[in-house]
C-alpha cells in the first residue's frame, strides 16, 4: 500500500506492506490531515522514522474484536498506553510512560491507505459529521484541552497568540466555552474565520497596547516571539497555556515569572468524544481551514504547501 | 544614619539624612538579613538605587498611627501597596501594580538604622521569637508561600532543587507540613542542617537516577541548570514550582513542557504571619543557617560574604 514516509530528514511516498491487525483493528483512511507537528517530524523531532499522520476518519477494515463494527465510520485516540499500568489503569493513557502514538512515537500513521490501532481507541463519527469534518476531530480535541487545565472560563477574558490552524480552532473552542476571547494574529484571511465566529481580532504586533490585561493566555503560534507575546499579555497571578512546542529551547524571562507568580501549563492531547460533540452541534467552524485536499500519491507536494506561510489545512485522500 | 546603598552597579555604607514617618511608621532596625536578591540589586536587577535589604527585626520608634505602639518588637511586610485598588481591597498587596517594595522597588530598605514602611505592614514578634531568629520571618513566608501555589501535600514526594538558605527553608516548611521532601545539594555542610531535621539528601549530580519520579519539585537555586534539573525530576503533568530568579533569561525545553503537560508557577513574597507562628513553635531550624553577623558599618565586607560560595545567611546589626 503506499504510505508518506519520513527518514534522515526527508518525506517520501513509499509503497510499504499493509500492516496486520496482529490484536489491534484496521482503518482504512478516507481523509487524514497534515499537522505542523508531521513538518517537525520531518525534521527529526523526537527521532521518528515511519508513516507519519495522526489526524484522520476512517472506516474499519477489521475490528481486532473491538465493538466498533467493521464499515464503521470512525475516528481514533492517538495514543495508545500499554493497559496495565497506572497512568492506564485511570483511564487515560495519554502519559503512559510505554505508550506508543499514532505516526508520532513507535507507532507507523495515517497518510497510509490503512492505518492499526488498538480497537478501544477507535470512536464511531455521527451521521451528523461528514468526512472532512470528521478529520478535524483529533485537531479539535487538541484545543479542546485547553479547557481541561483551566479552571471555568465563562465570561473570562482570554487571549489566544498565533491564528494558525491550533490558534483558530482554540479561539473557537474557548469562545463556545463562553470565554471572552481576543485572538492575536498577523493574517487578515485566517483572523477573519475566527472573525465570523464573533471573536475579536487584534494584530499581534499591537500585544504592547494590551499588555498585562488577560488573566488567561494561550501560546498557539509555535514560536518563541509567540511565548513572549502571551506572556507579556498576562496579568499578575494569570494562566499562560503552552499548546505548541517550537524548534528548540525557547529563552524564557523566569523573573516574570516569579515576580507576577504566573502559571505556565503545557497542554498536548486532547479526548475525541468531546470535539466529535462539537462537531455533531456544528459549534465550530472547520470548513474554512481547508486550504487543500490532494492524493496521498501527492503526499510530498502536500507537505511542502502545508509548510507555505499562510496554508492553513491540507487533507491527504489515500484511497 | 548610616545605610547600606546600592547604585551603578556598586554599594556602599553612606551616611544618609533618616527617614521621616509622613503617614507612615518608623522601626529602629535590630538586625537584618542579606538575601540573595541584595546582591542582585547591586548588580543592577529591578532598576533599584537607594538603600537594599528587605529582611529585618526592629522595634517602633513611631506607630505613624498604627495599633503597634512604640517600643513593640516588629517585623514587617515588605509589600506597600497604593491601598485602594482592586488586589489591595482583597487584603493582598503582593501584586499592587503601583506597589513599592521595601529595599527592592521605589522605597528605602532595612540596611540602616531607621526603616519606614505603612503601620499596616507591622507585625509584632511573639515573645518567644528571639530577635535572631525573627529576622528569619521574611524569608521563612517567601518559603511558605510554596505551600499557597500547591494542593495539600500532605504524604505527597515533593524534589527541592538548591541547597541554598531558601531550598533549606523551604525543604524544612514542606517536611512540616508533612511532605516527604528530598533535597538535591551541592554542600555537604549545607545538606546536614536539612538532614539533622529528617530530610532525606541527594547530591544534585545524581538528578538522573530519579528522572520522572516526583509529582511536585521546586526550583531554588537560583541557577539555570536547577530549572532543568527541577524539570528533569519531574514526572508528567507535575507542578514545578519557581522559587528563585537566574541572571537575565533562562533556556527552556518547551517540548517537555508540552508532552508532558507540566505545570510550572512562579512564586515570590509569602505572609508574615504563618511564618512567625512556625518560628514561635521552633518548627524550624533557622540558627544553623546564620554564618556571621557584622556590624552595619561593614555592610559592604558583609555584601561580599554573603557572595561567597558556601555561605549562608549574613545577618547586620545596624545599632
Amino acid at each position: 500500500m503506499r504510505a508518506l514516509r519520513v527518514s534522515g530528514g526527508r518525506a517520501a511516498v513509499q509503497d510499504v506492506a499493509p500492516p496486520v491487525a496482529d490484536g489491534d483493528a484496521l482503518v482504512r483512511v478516507t481523509i487524514s490531515g497534515i499537522c505542523n507537528t508531521d513538518l517537525e517530524l520531518m525534521r527529526g523531532y523526537a527521532g521518528f522514522e515511519g508513516t507519519i499522520g495522526h489526524e484522520f476518519v476512517g472506516v474499519v477494515e477489521d475490528p481486532g474484536g473491538g465493538a466498533v463494527p467493521r464499515g464503521a465510520r470512525v475516528v481514533g485516540e492517538i495514543n495508545a498506553g500499554c493497559g496495565t499500568c497506572a497512568r492506564c489503569a485511570s483511564g487515560d493513557s495519554r502519559h503512559c510512560p510505554a505508550r506508543t502514538v499514532l505516526g508520532i512515537v513507535g507507532r507507523d500513521g495515517a497518510h497510509a491507505e490503512l492505518l492499526r490501532l488498538p480497537a478501544r481507541n477507535l470512536l464511531r463519527v455521527p451521521d451528523a459529521v461528514p468526512d472532512h469534518r470528521a478529520v478535524f476531530a483529533e485537531p479539535l480535541a487538541a484545543a479542546c484541552s485547553v479547557l481541561e487545565c483551566l479552571p471555568p472560563v465563562a465570561g473570562v477574558r482570554v487571549a489566544i497568540v498565533g491564528d494558525g490552524k491550533l490558534g483558530v480552532l482554540v479561539s473557537q473552542v474557548l469562545a463556545v466555552a463562553g470565554a471572552r476571547v481576543v485572538l492575536f494574529g498577523k493574517h487578515a484571511e485566517k483572523m477573519r474565520i475566527a472573525g465570523a465566529r464573533g471573536i475579536e481580532t487584534v494584530a499581534v504586533a499591537d500585544v504592547k497596547a494590551h499588555a498585562r490585561t488577560f488573566p488567561i493566555t494561550v501560546e498557539a503560534s509555535g514560536a518563541e516571539a509567540g511565548f513572549a507575546a502571551a506572556l507579556e499579555l498576562l496579568e499578575p497571578q494569570g494562566t499562560l497555556v503552552l499548546k505548541s512546542t517550537f524548534h528548540g529551547a525557547a529563552s524564557i524571562d523566569t523573573a516574570r515569572i516569579v515576580v507576577d507568580e504566573i502559571r505556565i501549563t503545557g497542554s498536548r492531547c486532547g479526548r475525541l468524544a468531546p470535539a466529535l460533540e462539537l462537531l455533531a452541534k456544528n459549534a465550530v467552524d472547520v470548513e474554512g481551514l481547508i486550504s487543500e485536499t490532494l492524493p496521498l500519491a501527492r503526499g510530498e507536494e502536500a507537505l511542502a504547501l502545508a509548510a507555505r506561510p499562510g496554508v492553513l489545512k491540507v487533507l491527504l485522500t489515500p484511497s
